[in-house]
């Protein structure tokens, strides 16, 4: 595949973007129109917005175009799945510089396309311009099939907190490629690619989880986010967290508490979430910890105390924080 | 209003926009969550996404923070009722940079936020990070209330053009801008803020329109998608098209012809149809051509001819065009 972007032009690189595309039952109406239509049988629809830009959110010599599609979207479908809902559609619109090799957003399109056929979704429409730096905004809308949706505000006294997923790997494989190293690659893949649990938002949504998010700005935050929705405290209980073997063996070799990663990495997409205490939870579902009485000394504590490690992840304010991209 | 972005930070920004929406019955849920959720009573959801850069779709010295909100919103509504659909919901991607004073991004919400009351929609969620340039990344979404969506691929020979709005103001407007020169009014104030007809789309629908889209490319550019999509020649006849005075002024004073603008200039979000020949059309749409059958020669001819002035807009090859902004 030959030639720049600019060499391409706007309306060649939308059609060869969406020739590459595939559907689902769910798209009425896909790209090339002024919009697209697509199912909303429950008669409302769930809609979520990010922005991933180059060298903030990915960069190209550590990940493929295929893994930052593959990313991007996965990011965006996990929000969906939060909520409880089904994805069932992605927009994409995508800023590139003139002189980027058009295989880079073809390989960015493939890796959306096949990550929104693993969450169920289809592309199905979007918009390409030139800039100066690769942006990347993607739009996810799902389906809550008759569910209400699992906001972050929920939560009550005496729920469970429980997780499924996986919490640290990314940010222990950015840990590893940022110190020049390809290995391990499970993690280093991990933070190239996640992999939300899709049918784990709806399944909780079905299982009357009271409050849910997904893990994209660190363990410790996003709970944050749901104690100060509910007006609750959450605390975790660090022994009932999984860190397996290998991750303990990167956090000896770098210098890091490995406990660190998973209670501050994000961009895993775990989904965590809060249930009433009799719920029966499936098997990949693990307990870490249990709602609490409003406190206005910390909205998260960690066995007990206020959790003092790094926190979450401000876009504005990230020069001098570990283990994200710079 | 004090501060940079950057001092302000991504949660304290994100705040600070979304405590100036508004919302609507159709608003399940807002901001602050993983995602919003929006009613879809059709049961199909309409939307579709774009993307607005500065230097390219918007200059911070010709229009405010406040104009380029309106002016985005605008553009991708319109997008909602070419469709013959109405409104919903709004979803805003946002990258700033660090020193860009808060006021900005606050009057652009404040423009976004006003706009969307015009089409009867709501800001319902998005995403803010920090970037070397203004990027502004619109989802918007609409409820089609039953009607089939009209795409542009339903001309039939024989049938009607017709459009309703303003066609060739905004970019009449852009060559008084780009001479150094603040008025006429009316035509700078179309450039800074379309006026889309967002109830003329659904009401299209209402009435049989066979075909329709915003014209965002320029006339002849959107009609050329329609014909293409429908397989016809559609020939517009230049005497119908209306050219206020002042255009004619204007294009005497900077030495274009007024029909240029109104052939090619987009921007102004008029709506564009084709109807069945024996269709009665409000008094504010305005016949100014017919759908012919399919021709190898040209797609959209005027007057019988093809078009030989300048053409639509492609972001990659924009350099030595006319009355766009560089």
């Amino acid at each position: 595949m030959k030639g720049t972007v600019g060499e391409l032009g706007e309306f060649g690189l939308i059609d060869k973007l969406t020739s590459r595309l595939t559907t689902t039952p769910a798209v009425r109406l896909g790209p090339g129109d002024d919009a697209a239509v697509v199912t909303a049988p429950d008669g409302r629809v769930v809609a979520s917005t990010d922005l991933l830009i180059e060298g903030r959110h990915f960069r190209r010599d550590w990940s493929t175009a295929y893994d930052v599609g593959r990313k991007s979207a996965a990011q965006n479908l996990a929000d969906i799945a939060a909520m409880g809902a089904v994805p069932t559609a992605l927009l994409l619109g995508l800023v590139v510089p003139g002189e980027l090799p058009v295989a880079w957003p073809t390989e960015l399109m493939d890796g959306i396309r096949d990550e929104c056929q693993v969450a169920g979704a289809a592309v199905v429409g979007g918009d390409v311009v030139r800039g100066d730096s690769i942006t990347v905004a993607i739009t996810a809308l799902g389906d809550l099939r008759g569910h209400d949706p699992v906001t972050r505000s929920g939560a009550r006294p005496g729920d469970l907190v429980a997780y499924t997923g996986w919490l640290g790997w990314s940010a222990a494989g950015l840990a590893v490629l940022s110190r020049g190293f390809r290995s391990p690659r499970a993690f280093v893949e991990a933070h190239r690619r996640p992999e939300p649990p899709y049918h784990a938002g709806p399944a909780a949504a079905g299982l009357g989880a009271t409050a849910m998010t997904d893990v994209s700005d660190g363990l410790v935050a996003d709970l944050g986010h749901i104690a100060r929705a509910s007006d609750v405290r959450i605390d975790l209980r660090s022994g009932l967290v999984d860190i397996p073997s290998q991750m303990h063996d990167i956090g000896q070799a770098v210098g890091i508490d490995p406990l660190q990663w998973v209670l501050t990495g994000g961009e895993d997409h775990a989904i965590v979430a809060t249930f009433p205490p009799e719920t029966k939870l499936p098997a990949r579902w693990r307990v870490i910890g249990e709602v609490r009485g409003h406190s206005a000394r910390a909205q998260v504590t960690v066995d007990g105390s206020p959790w003092t490690g790094t926190g979450g992840w401000d876009h504005f304010n990230t020069g001098e924080k570990e283990g994200r991209t710079p």
